[in-house]
């Protein structure tokens, strides 16, 4: 960070509107109350590590890999979109330089309990709660700073499936992406305002969208989180020794990408209404899964695998249209990590003014080495024929980057910018 | 609940639709899978109540009073209002007779971990995670049903404050109102989605409105949560001691409505980008707290009495103008019980098609026995002068009548309509 930024930033906080006067509200004391606050912040999250509370917990920020993609889901999530605010590509360029320094300064600070550089409410930081802040990058933030060279390949918007009805006015592919995740609600709101109003005048908001899966601790942390829909979601899914082959990239084609990952974001409403309207064995074959505990159709438990090949009265038991038999990856090299989040907003009211009953539905999240070869496939057969699409629409669709991770004392993206 | 009700219900579940043909999906087995589900929710929801999962914990739903006034703030609510759906007197009477039937019912079976009757999602009721279902009446309930002669007195808008600027449109007061509270997100979005949809021919949904404080376990459970000005909020309060007395109603004025209380509900918008240019001296000497403990700026600890009559240098340490010296009861009588929850909504486009950057506040909750004669007095005098004023905006205001418990067997409601 530049003395400059730093200096714009002290300005955010101290200087830019006039403080009260202290007489002016016919006080005395205060002066020096004001000022301990950042100081405490770090003992006080150490403090709060007793024996069941969990907000102290801390994912760690720096390293090869951003956090948030391979680390375990948290119980919220808020994913931001936004366009860099520049006319021309050299400025384009120092915004994103800019930002991308703030971001990581802040939530190196954010993610281990402490309060950001310029925070507007430091008492706010203290409860990490595993908090993760994950930046990804729209084509955009290659083609307007002039890095088209330095573009993956596969970032570019996927193509138009028949089921699309994207609202691109509400929820369009963005420059910049944020993924903040936390088991705390407080802190994904606090984390939210901090990294949005310390690079406020070089992006221009576009959306928020706010997940969640099970609270922490509301269950026993084996049990795989279930969406609006009541099915189990998230059984089957790349693990650990996947990883490096599916999801991290080696470099090979952009060696300042060494470490990153793409990161797929499908804002998918559901008609709970219809689907409510369909008898509980119809639900089932939709998927392919049991409701009561997400084994196949074809028997076992939740985590066997299904048996696409069985038949019961001559017929498969996993319907060929259900959802797992068409999501199901033909090759290995199909395969992604998901990591969605559900989402259930306050309704709006149509242009005629009578609010809908909800507005609910997944923020599918996929991340994987390259969408063009891994997701693509999949996403196009799900499209051609799924029988769940009946009571699904995506209505949002975003690419990112997800940049690699960043050494103690490197900023995000310094790799790219370099 | 009448055999009609309940056959309408059921037919909401199994045959409103056409359940899609098992042939249609080429499909089998799943005849009996279905069925399973409803039956294993209790015992799965008993099951989690291991070590530190806490999303077993049950709020008892019975009651002299309802639940989700004295006992603990859960994490997440949400509050919903809604209007009768109804044209003359008589039918609206019969609307609300058998909308609290259905919630009554419903919330019920949900709080204890078992799904409602015609659950949309059965899966997602097996964690209450402390679920409460608390229902209030507005005064459309009364006049509209020609039960005039039974509304509480109190029950009416609040005076026009000049600090006011209801959106009327987007947050009015509404007939009928919802309060589900539970530590999982999950289980407020599918209460919200069974309770709801099970009325829906008899109510129009007017808004919901989501709120948060810390997650559960997040921190000690004897710390004060903090809303997204930083302050911590809630710390001078009504205890068990005096429930009876300033929260209860003891049916001196309308004999039916003994064991209720009020709520007043009211849509705080912080503006936090003000907010945040003012030095953290300023932010204190607004409340008259400490930011970093809570503690009031005369000395001591979060819970020690402030002293309205300490200067310093030869002015008050706790400024006359404070929120805490404009809001402390001037009389025994005119105190009630705070239970506000922080919101914090995607920004919505403004005219311009511009997003701000954010949108939140609190959605302030206060419930006594009288709204005029506890609650009023403290809100004209904060509207008269508040310093917290400057950054904070209502823009939507309710009262509701929080109706007496149920006893077992009995529906909500039942001593207003009988
Ligand atoms: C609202 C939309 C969706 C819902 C409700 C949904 C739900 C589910 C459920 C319940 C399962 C079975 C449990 C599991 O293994 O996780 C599943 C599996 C899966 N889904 Fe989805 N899904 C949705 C959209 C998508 C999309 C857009 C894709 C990719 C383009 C996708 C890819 C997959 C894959 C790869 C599996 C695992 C299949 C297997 O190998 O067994 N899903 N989904
Ligand atoms: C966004 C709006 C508001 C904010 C941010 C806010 C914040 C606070 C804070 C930080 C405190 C001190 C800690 C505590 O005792 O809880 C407090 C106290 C209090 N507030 Fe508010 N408040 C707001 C609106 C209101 C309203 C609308 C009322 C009632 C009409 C109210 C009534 C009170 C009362 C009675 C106290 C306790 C005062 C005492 O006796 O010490 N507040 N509030």
């Amino acid at each position: 960070m530049t003395d400059d930024d730093r200096d714009h930033r002290e300005r955010g906080k101290r200087g830019r509107g006039p403080a009260l006067s202290r007489r002016s509200l016919i006080a005395g004391v205060a002066g020096a109350a004001g000022l301990g606050v950042g100081a405490t912040a770090i003992a006080r999250s150490a403090d709060s590590a007793g024996a069941s509370v969990h907000g102290g917990d801390v994912i760690e920020f720096y390293g090869e890999h951003q956090a948030g993609v391979t680390t375990p889901p948290t119980a919220h999530v808020n994913y931001i979109g936004f366009d860099l605010a520049a006319d021309s590509e050299r400025q384009a360029r120092e915004a994103l330089a800019g930002i991308l320094r703030v971001w990581t300064e802040d939530a190196a600070r954010l993610t281990r309990g402490a309060p950001a550089l310029a925070d507007s409410e430091p008492e706010l930081a203290r409860v990490p709660a595993r908090l993760t802040v994950t930046v990804g990058l729209g084509p955009g933030s290659f083609t307007r700073t002039g890095l088209e060279g330095r573009r993956p390949r596969w970032l570019h918007p996927l193509p138009a499936y028949p089921i699309d009805r994207l609202d691109e006015r509400r929820w369009p592919q963005t420059d910049l992406l944020l993924q903040i995740c936390s088991d705390d609600p407080i802190t994904v709101a606090h984390a939210t305002r901090v990294l949005t109003s310390n690079v406020a005048g070089r992006i221009r908001l576009r959306w928020v969208q706010r997940g969640f899966r099970n609270a922490r601790g509301s269950q026993d942390e084996k049990v795989t989180m279930r969406n609006l829909m009541g099915q189990v979601d998230g059984t089957v899914n790349l693990g650990p020794g996947d990883f490096d082959t599916l999801v991290w990239d080696d470099g090979g084609e952009q060696p300042w990408f060494a470490g990153g990952t793409s990161m797929v974001l499908r804002r998918i409403a559901m008609d709970l209404d219809r689907w409510q309207e369909l008898d509980p064995a119809s639900q089932e074959l939709t998927v392919g899964r049991r409701l009561s505990d997400g084994a196949p159709l074809s028997g076992g438990g939740e985590h066997d695998d299904p048996d696409f090949d069985k038949l019961v009265d001559g017929l498969p038991a996993i319907p060929a249209s259900s959802h797992i038999a068409r999501a199901r990856h033909r090759t290995p090299a199909e395969q992604f990590l998901r990591r969605g989040y559900n989402y259930d907003d306050p309704p709006e009211p149509g242009p005629d003014g009578v609010l809908p009953i909800s507005n609910s539905g997944l923020l599918f999240a996929a991340y994987q080495r390259d969408v063009d070869t891994q997701f693509a496939p999949v996403q196009a057969r799900l499209a051609e024929h799924d029988a769940l699409n009946e009571w699904t629409t995506p209505i949002g669709s975003g690419v990112y980057a997800i940049l690699p991770g960043a050494r103690r004392g490197q900023a995000l993206g310094q790799s790219l910018l370099a």
